[in-house]
């Protein structure tokens, strides 16, 4: 990023859907200097959350075919004519430089469609950093008129959860796997997902598929139903993106969800928590990063931390010591 | 609460095991009075944590025979010469004014024995400050000399999380469930279940006790392996608390995990983990309690949170503004 943006000449554009803007304009708020994030923050304003995109979630180890899927699916999309924007939450990337989506070549056919748009994960050292720059990448690419966001995450961490806190619906995609080899879902996963995909569906691994679909039904059976959940979600289904085989059906279900959530309320009851959810996140680190900028505070904080994990002293005692020179 | 403490007369009495001390120092720690809160953090701080009982935290919902697993449980640890500490975590407890360990003729036997102490959860609005109280009261117990705390939720909100930052190893308890009238484990519990515990395992729903503990088997296996875990485990099991079977298994296999962990460092790596989990907590909160102190900074905060949740103004945007006049 040389030079200063022109905020409203940005703003137009990114409205009338310029790629070139849109990209740049998530450079600016994946910056970390304080003179862009100003900026970042007066475009984010001007743009508003007038303009809503389908975010869908989606989450998958390596290995299970995720830029497959995503190409398939993606191009399914862009056919049915709508806008396509791809976005990553990689933690990983931070260390080591590079991204999952980093390599284009991996989605050949969607990175030179001219209605789909996609973006590596920004390099980033903290996770709380990286998502803050991802949910601003969406606010971006809904205000330049996209239909639907995919969020990738590769499930390193606290990713999902943080993914979960910016899409409409989560995805969950798996490979077949027999009695022995178990890929063994993340903890914690099962309670965002809305939707499980097991993923190659085709050829040798189809039958295996279909057992490992029918073995993740049932534990998702085992779930207490959630409100914001029609009576036959969470569900699981297989997929081949291979072959293009059930991308469809799982468009389909991913549909009949949003509609029963719009039609019930849920939809904007849980974008308003989302952003009351973001605004606290916001809290937390700008006061965080207040305490950190303070050599001296971030030194006592650092100590204290320590005393702490070795015993010497109690949580509440040490914080209240951090935070008495305020 | 009246009066003062004599602090240093009280953790000597604490030291020595009387109840009566204990008990009192509890009722310091949950005190909301910021001349109380002092008190409590001096007297934790002398106290120390040099004395550890085994923290084991257990989960079920109503019905599930919570309280005749606790009392049989418990009379087994005491016969067996343990010291046993029963404690709450109950959100609901702020709603209802009671607890669920309020009425103590639920644990009658237990209730009255010499080795055993049984303190209801504390009435408090709040999620965190429950929490919080019930951790000091966790140490508390730990410097009377307590062998074994059984740290008890009923599973509302986010108290789970809560508890399994305060024990060593976390127990969930469930009922017999038929095909049709599954009881739904709340989401998120699979993540730090180390012991499922099917219960009821007895009479007419024997049978079907055995069934529900292979689905869970078979969910965990599902699951990723946590480092933390030796190979066997989380585990599901079945037990009859009412006819005192498989408590002895149960224990065994409590104990063979908490020996596997202690062996290979897990242990102390677990209580330095959460050491500094209720640090950062507790920075949390008592920055959070400095700004809401501030009414001008209060109203400020709910202004700008309606905001964000109205998508009039951007997360990041509305807590610049919030913490601009610091």
């Amino acid at each position: 990023m040389r030079g200063q943006l022109d905020i409203d000449a940005t703003a137009v554009a990114i409205r009338a859907g310029e790629r070139r803007a849109l990209a740049r304009a998530i450079t600016l708020v994946e910056s970390g200097r304080s003179d862009h994030r100003a900026q970042a923050l007066e475009l984010l304003d001007k743009l508003g959350t007038e303009r809503q995109a389908l975010r869908i979630g989606l989450s998958g180890t390596p290995g299970v075919g995720k830029s497959t899927f995503i190409e398939a699916f993606g191009m399914m999309l862009t056919d049915k004519g709508l806008k396509v924007a791809v976005l990553a939450v990689d933690p990983s990337s931070a260390r080591s430089g590079g991204s999952i989506l980093g390599d284009k070549t991996r989605m050949e056919q969607l990175s030179r469609n001219p209605s789909a748009f996609i973006r590596p994960s920004p390099s980033q050292a903290q996770m709380g950093g990286v998502a803050r720059r991802t949910r601003e990448a969406v606010a971006l690419c809904e205000a330049a008129g996209f239909d639907v966001i995919l969020i990738e995450t590769v499930g390193v961490g606290q990713s999902e959860t943080m993914v979960a806190e910016m899409c409409d619906l989560f995805t969950l995609l798996l490979a077949p796997a027999g009695g022995d080899e178990l890929q063994g879902v993340k903890r914690g996963i099962m309670e965002i997902a809305d939707l499980i995909l097991v993923n190659k569906a085709d050829g040798d691994l189809k039958a295996q598929a279909i057992r490992t679909t029918a073995d993740y039904a049932g534990a998702l059976r085992l779930l207490r139903k959630r409100p914001q959940d029609p009576s036959d979600f969470p569900k699981a289904m297989s997929v081949s993106a291979y072959e293009g085989d059930g991308l469809g059906k799982a468009w389909d279900e991913m549909q009949s969800l949003i509609n029963w959530r719009r039609e019930n309320g849920h939809f904007d009851t849980r974008r308003a928590e989302q952003a009351r959810y973001w605004f606290h996140e916001e809290v937390r680190l700008q006061l965080l990063a207040r305490l950190t900028a303070d050599q001296s505070l971030a030194a006592r904080l650092a100590a204290q931390e320590a005393a702490v994990a070795q015993g010497r002293v109690s949580p509440a005692k040490a914080a209240a010591e951090v935070l008495e020179g305020l």
